[in-house]
């Protein structure tokens, strides 16, 4: 089949010639970037994506006109050129042009070993790349005739035919090979995963070779000029005397570049060569305004820049790539915001196992918080207590965590649990304490008696050291070489270019002093979420709980409150100083009571005795306040509604500390959420109590302040019913963990058996309460804005929940007209960026 | 302030007045049609509302003007004539008019004792009734001249002037008290709940008094002509000689109307007088097409016909009546059907506590499930099965009930539960069943060891007798009297002139043969919702379904799934020959796993012998299956995805019992729903095997068949996504109660710890999981509905749930062009009367 194509079939690179990235590919365009740069660029010819897909479908393209532009026996080098770097594509072939006149003259110039070499390696990768025989026919690694003679004959037995001697046949047949890899089922999926259009074409570069063989110095290397771990400025690369391609990296022979103690090197037995690959490097660093790798060949001393790619780099080392471009005036700051990818940020944030060491991986789970962690494993809340308080890291392992492990969850340095998904229990609080995490590891047997952890034959007892990657979602065996968190001057100055240009406000979820000192350090607008129920679990409050639970009257009730209520004040206190006057959303008391109470019947009768009752009354009681679905159950307003007294008490408690820590100076105006409102009249009746508790701590300190009431949308019936409950709220505060858990009926701490088959199979493209369903919770969550809005124009909207700090949920929150997001402190950082990335986007795009 | 008003200020009621129920009230137009028929009615005038309420507003009426119309020294009375009997009014005001010179005459007449009751009980009522004095200053009942002088004595005291003799000022006086009167806030509320406008007037009727009192035969008395209880035709009422007004309804020494072994009656001792008022009756009912109660007057054997108001009656009566008068043309069909109100349909499917009997109540709950039952405590379901295998009738009394106690719940002739709300376990399988059920009974103590029941100082143990009343949610001590069902041909005849006239297919919800029977029964057009799952809890069926949970592999799973595979097609079979070819939705397995599994360790420990594996991980496996929230857990289509076996087995169980029903001669087309879709991808997958298995039948018994593959829609995603889920649906049925869990994110297994608060609250107008909240849950369904249909036109549309026999929701789901409605088989006749009722009103309105 013949193509008419208007463009010409190939083009030789020049300066002026018309390479671009879109038809020609990455490559050319680099290549054709360091000709214009004048570096040594050995004569290359670039074939665009039509000719490509051309010559896939059977045009038979004319070998002999590309390789005119290569003089009289040549050797040449094909190589692929995708539109981007990460799209893939068929490996290079070396050497083309090679046949036994060309191998007799080689020997000549160079000697039989390297002319042997050369003809054997083009020969075996002709026969596998391009003729597709099996590789483990052309497995000889030892050249020489013997050698050369087997691969032509095993060639010439496969193929029934002898190995194509003519130079132009072997390129024909090496881009219609390269060619049709590239539409291969496989490589098509591998470079649409990568985000590649189902119409992805690939540009093909054709290169003279240079030969990296010679009587002088002659060889290959790469060099680069930054630390790819760490993106400090230094140079790194290997090369390798008498070698071609990228052999030097791979090699224990390999010289380093620069004078190293450990031998020889580059600079020291070329020192003009090296001088002018770091000339080089300076000039493509600040033309091509980027950090690039370059492989090179020396033959007979004279340099030749085959190619240049981007530096492969960790997060942090492209943090800092980033920001010293743009410090040297290369780039913009909106383009260095644009070159880090926000979720890259979290990684910075915490240690790491250091990629370069060894892994022994005995479980696998979800990644549920990042970072990492090496500590004595531990079972126990108290075993993590006992472990801390001798000063001794502890990793908490759980089949699952419930409020009572707060405080072994503080207590520890990581956490790793049997069961629950990305938003159970475990994996929210150990997101907000910053601690690494990995949930959902169903592999692992606990024996919680015998303290035992078995997996497979492998088994575990409390004490033995392991680390947690909760980035990967890995247990280890034993420590592992870490990289400390990279919070650094770079890291500030990034996202404070970021700030500059972001368009939406970022809160944190924060429920203590630490956290909101996290949130504050990480530049959090103010405190989005602050959840109260976890000030209830330390010893002496949770006896005042219990007792105000277990009170026959409202008077006893309010009786058990007002032991709790100075504590609540102060920590009201507290938060408000840390904070400075930002805002904070306060969430009225929202779990259902029964968290509250001992679940062992050794902890009934401690109780028991503690509220001087029998025991057989209070096992009746916790009995009756047990829930078959306690996500669905009596909490939230409902508490509120049906036990007043709690939020009274709240509410007091806010106001007062509202007033104290006014009369310090700072200006607070707390805002009052409340849960689970399903129903406008759930709202008029909370707010008639905290209006007239307002009052009455108004009247009683004799000074006045303000405060915003507000709703957390949860359910969808309030996000369809928002228009008549915005009535009566300041703001909606949309709860995007429970919203998702009604909207698909899906508990979050249940999910986690099935959720990975659900994803494998494609049921959902995402897990939910990672990923914001834009299609179910989104719409509901557009519902409650836009009809919150019609009653209200000036009614704040933003979202809480784990899926705040997502780019994904952002950018949702951002075209949606919401005022914020808020998210655990721990990724504010990440949501900044983010945040800046789509305000950019939308300024280029629009 | 004077009104003017084009209206008069009031009307003489003759034949032609222009008087009219909107206007005058309904006695008022009542008088005038028993005018019409020549009945002796004392002449009598009709105030209208306009009138009344400028009385009330200060207009003085010319009292001169009305008393004009009854002669010299008339005795009047007022009374009421609101627009609908059920708004209430003032009560009736007598012998207006009486003073000392009528006193005089009266006693020359009839004698002093005559005369001073007259005049006593006049002063007493216009004390109290008009000038609002303190009811026990007038309590003297023994008339006489002390008595007389001291309640004049007294009423000049407190007013500060004597009593009115001036008849007008009377007459002035009552009408302002009861305009007035009718103007408070507690009357107000009190019509707004019988459904009366905010504007709603009241008319007033003055009436010549007919006395009661002479020489001759004289008294009053009422009659009707149906039994109040059953609606036969049977003469009832008294007759009290020297009486007046109602008093012979509530004297001992009152006369029987015909004759009677007990004593003189009406009939003996005035056989003219009798003649009469059955002629009377006779008339009145021809003409006001009611059967009416009539007040009746005789004074010297003359018959004065005072008023005549609709006779009281129970459901069963207002059924009887509606029919009779159906039948004997006096009403047509459909004012019949609309005379019966569809909610009472359901105390006649069931024994009913007879209302006329003493009560002994010991607990209250909800009205779980209606209908009496007498029998013996059990506090267990072997209990309740040892006591049915002995032939006793038995409550069964439970904290809550659970799957496993389903066949104690068969053995039971009710049932009373400590928790749970409308749509609990109990309360649904108990409607299910036609049940008696109070459930949420929560000042209960039980003792389950002790098999004790404490309700405050009163004990039960098991094998006492106790009565339960579903129909009001009471459990009395002893057994009491009891009306039996009442399906009789009337009950018949009156839905067959349903279906003549509904517009929208009913359907029953139908587990088993029973079940299903009884939908037959009642005339469903087909089963709407097969829920399969209860046909796994039979102890041999429960055996292989604990094999299948714990297979270590599919194909383990498969071979304990083949050995129910059998069983479920002979529950198919059974199912689809009751049906006769109507229509039947098989819902595929829903409830998770762990619900089949044992609760104890006993059961556990058996069950771990019975599958010969250890203990521990029978224990260990158990735990693994337990959820935090198993309503949005691993269930419904998400076993479906993940265990693919159970879903097969079940469709091969119904196609093969499709085949084999079809080779008898039923065309069975079977409907197969996918319960707790969240994602159009879980149908995909789901019809994809489904479709495999129909082809996989349809080969190995060489016979075609059709069937359809719908959705259950019980998520809001669901219901958002409803567009593209019927793309792979030939039916949606929104299943409204976990609908309603899930919009308001609110378990109904634990909603009646608050529910009642909330709705005496008014947080809620209804109990949501009682009555469809049309707001939230119906928008969903709206949205469900309309987006499903823009895919897919011909898509049937149902739902399915409690509440689907509601009036209410039929409503609903006719507006929103819904194909049927399906609820408990219990519940269709009402369903099918509702409907009726809505086609009809649709046809008058529009």
């Amino acid at each position: 089949m013949q193509k008419h194509d208007p463009q010409p079939e190939f083009a030789l690179i020049t300066p002026d010639a018309p390479v671009k990235t879109p038809t020609h590919g990455w490559r050319a365009k680099c290549l054709q970037r360091l000709v214009r740069l004048d570096m040594p660029v050995p004569q290359t010819v670039a074939l665009p994506a039509a000719t490509v897909r051309a010559i896939a479908q059977g045009h038979r393209i004319d070998a002999h006109a590309i390789l005119a532009h290569f003089g009289d026996a040549p050797l040449i080098s094909v190589r692929p050129s995708p539109e981007n770097p990460d799209f893939g594509g068929p490996a290079t072939v070396l050497n083309i042009g090679m046949n036994p006149a060309r191998h007799a003259a080689l020997v000549t110039r160079h000697g039989a070993a390297a002319a042997d070499a050369l003809w054997l390696r083009f020969i075996q990768s002709y026969a596998i790349h391009v003729a597709r025989l099996d590789p483990d026919m052309f497995h000889q690694t030892t050249p020489g005739e013997t050698a050369i003679r087997e691969a032509l004959r095993a060639y010439a037995t496969e193929m029934e035919q002898d190995f194509p001697e003519d130079p132009a046949t072997q390129l024909a047949e090496v881009l219609r090979s390269m060619a049709r890899a590239w539409e291969g089922t496989s490589a098509r999926l591998l470079r649409q995963a990568k985000g590649a259009a189902p119409t992805a074409g690939l540009g093909l570069i054709v290169q003279a070779m240079a030969q990296g063989i010679g009587q002088g110095i002659s060889g290959s290397g790469v060099i680069q000029f930054v630390d790819p771990v760490t993106g400090a400025p230094q140079i790194t690369g290997r090369y390798l005397g008498q070698s071609q391609g990228r052999d030097a990296l791979s090699r224990t022979e390999a010289l380093y570049l620069t004078q190293d103690p450990r031998g020889p090197s580059l600079q020291d037995i070329a020192p003009d060569v090296f001088a002018a690959l770091v000339d080089h490097g300076r000039r493509c660093r600040a033309k091509l305004r980027e950090e690039m790798q370059i492989e090179f060949t020396v033959e007979d001393s004279q340099l030749a820049v085959l190619d240049a790619v981007k530096v492969q780099r960790s997060s942090r080392a492209a943090l800092h790539i980033a920001v010293a471009l743009a410090d040297d005036g290369i780039i913009t700051q909106p383009e260095a915001i644009l070159r880090v990818e926000p979720r890259a940020l979290s990684e910075l944030l915490h240690m790491q196992v250091d990629p370069r060491g060894p892994r022994d991986v005995f479980a696998k789970g979800i990644a549920a918080s990042p970072g990492a962690a090496t500590g004595r494993i531990v079972f126990s809340s108290s075993a993590a207590q006992a472990s801390a308080a001798r000063g001794e890291a502890c990793i908490l392992v759980r089949r699952e965590t419930a409020p009572e492990d707060i405080r072994g969850m503080h207590s520890a340095a990581g956490v790793l649990t049997e069961r629950g998904g990305i938003t159970s229990h475990a994996a929210v609080i150990a997101r907000g304490l910053g601690l690494p995490c990995v949930v959902g590891a169903s592999t692992l047997r606990l024996d919680i008696k015998e303290r035992r952890l078995a997996i497979g034959d492998r088994v575990f007892a409390e004490g033995d050291i392991i680390t947690l990657d909760g980035t990967k979602g890995e247990a280890l065996v034993g420590a592992v070489d870490m990289l400390p968190p990279a919070l650094d001057d770079t890291f500030r100055k990034l996202l404070s270019w970021a700030d500059a240009v972001r368009d939406i406000g970022i809160r944190a979820n924060a429920d203590t002093p630490a956290d909101a000192t996290t949130a504050r350090a990480f530049l959090a607008e103010g405190i989005g979420l602050c959840r109260t129920e976890h000030m209830f679990f330390d010893e002496d409050r949770l006896v005042a709980m219990r007792e105000m639970i277990f009170a026959d009257t409202p008077a006893d009730r309010a009786a058990a409150l007002a032991r709790l209520l100075p504590m609540q004040r102060a920590d009201f206190i507290e938060l408000f100083e840390i904070m400075h006057g930002l805002p904070v959303c306060i969430r009225l008391f929202d779990p259902p009571l029964h968290e509250f109470l001992p679940h062992t019947r050794e902890g009934l009768r401690d109780l028991a005795e503690a509220l001087d009752r029998p025991l057989s009354e209070v096992t009746r009681r916790a009995e009756a306040l047990a829930e078959f679905n306690p996500m669905l159950g009596m909490r939230g307003v409902r508490l509120g509604v049906v036990l007043p007294e709690i939020y009274d008490m709240q509410a007091q408690a806010i106001f007062e500390a509202t007033v104290e820590v006014n009369r310090r100076g700072e200006a607070v105006v707390p805002e009052v959420m409340i849960p689970l409102v399903s129903a406008r009249r759930e709202v008029e009746l909370v707010k008639t109590r905290i209006d007239a508790v307002a009052a009455a701590v108004r009247t009683k300190t004799g000074h006045d302040f303000a405060f915003k009431l507000g709703v957390m949308v949860e359910t969808p019936r309030a996000a369809l019913r928002a228009g008549e409950i915005a009535q009566h709220a300041a703001f909606l505060s949309f709860g995007t963990n429970d919203l998702t858990q009604m909207t698909y009926g899906l508990s979050r701490d249940d999910a986690g058996r099935f959720m990975n088959t659900y994803v494998q199979q494609g049921v959902f493209p995402e897990d939910p309460f990672h990923i914001l369903d834009v299609d179910g919770v989104g719409e509901l969550l557009h519902i409650g804005a836009e009809r919150g809005r019609r009653t209200r124009g000036d009614l704040t909207l933003s979202i809480c929940g784990e899926h705040g700090g997502n780019p994904e949920s952002i950018d949702f929150c951002r075209r949606a007209g919401f005022d914020y997001v808020s998210c655990s402190p721990y990724r504010v950082p990440m949501a900044r960026l983010a945040a800046a990335h789509l305000a950019l986007n939308d300024q280029r795009n629009g």
